[in-house]
């Protein structure tokens, strides 16, 4: 654990579980595209669920230019969180129960990509991240789609991470009593790919897809 | 689909997918205790995960009385965000990819939960509402505990749901094109229980434990 690179991002509950370090960071933003978009509208907070991806030192997000979620964050303070469940920790008392978990929080001011050409590369950029080689197998993207695009991005100069692992953590006194503890893990689990009704006959998922993992 | 129950909570986006009715609202929470709370914090916005369950028409949250989170809420404009991801919906270009999910946003002014007795019981079926039974076989919850536990709720009245399911909705004149498209489901997949190293000898997981699922 290193120092909090601002007030805002140190972790003040159970700060042992805090990592302010970028491998920590990055890895588990890498691992989930699903993170959850703080922002303020018309003085209210909202969270907007949608994907993520990290080009180095920045994640970005995307949706429709019609979307309010996306207009409201441009050039606004806003708090991006992913979260990965690893297991629900199971302790001798209620009150030690836990889960294990990874989780990011960044803050900072979402600026807008607005050059097309830019846009068009960090789509390219998530497309191939969740699924190498797919965007150049895809119908090409096209102008009209690109201005129907509002991408948002972030910096990670403020970020932190938290992470819980391993076993319960009991009372002393409670760890001599007849009561079941430890770990249930629980991680995402990609089933068999489902074909579009409408694919072309003699159509196989690629291995982008059938080698498609998450969390 | 009936309507919207305020204005923040009329899904403006893709309101195709919008559902306002309870049943939808409470399969949802009831499905997945994961959440993402949206608070201001000093003038900013702040997204913590943690657990809630719901109780008839409010749902909970709980922490450490040290919490800043828990603090920020008391009394203040939360966002309540719970999101399940059911699939990555990849279609036949860039612009069509999508997700299929389910979603509830709850907005409203956060309360706390004084009451020694009914934070009690609101933890017990919080507890026995993941793992029936649990409850009257941990060691019981100290005074002390209960004072160490910050417990807020939020009214469902001001809620919305958003679901995705199906495949892709590709361009019409995409349809033809020899590209894979279809659904890759995604679910919370439960693993085998790992014993805490300090269990006591001839201790097995109970069904609440085996049987456990989520999502």
């Amino acid at each position: 654990m290193t120092d909090a690179p601002s007030e805002r991002t140190r972790v003040k509950r159970l700060n042992k579980r805090a990592h302010y370090d970028e491998a920590t960071v990055h890895a588990i933003l890498d691992a989930m595209p699903v993170c959850h978009v703080g922002y303020v509208f018309k003085g209210s907070p909202v969270v907007t669920p949608t994907l993520q991806w990290r080009e180095d030192d920045h994640l970005y997000w995307h949706g429709s230019s019609a979307s309010r979620m996306l207009e409201a964050c441009n050039g606004a303070d806003v708090c991006v969180t992913v979260m990965i469940l690893d297991g629900i920790v199971m302790a001798r008392s209620a009150f030690n129960h836990s889960c294990n978990y990874r989780s990011v929080m960044v803050f900072g001011k979402a600026f807008m990509v607005t050059d097309p050409a830019e846009k068009e590369d960090r789509l390219k950029t998530f497309t191939n991240r969740l699924f190498p080689g797919r965007w150049d197998i895809l119908r090409p993207v096209s102008a009209k789609e690109l201005k129907a695009t509002t991408m948002l991005g972030l910096s990670l100069e403020e970020s932190s991470a938290k992470v819980r692992t391993g076993p319960p953590g009991d009372d002393e006194e409670d760890y001599g009593l007849p009561i079941w503890a430890g770990v249930l893990p629980v991680q995402l689990q990609v089933l068999l790919p489902t074909d579009d009704p409408r694919l072309l006959p003699g159509l196989a998922p690629p291995a982008h897809v059938t080698g498609f993992r998450i969390g």
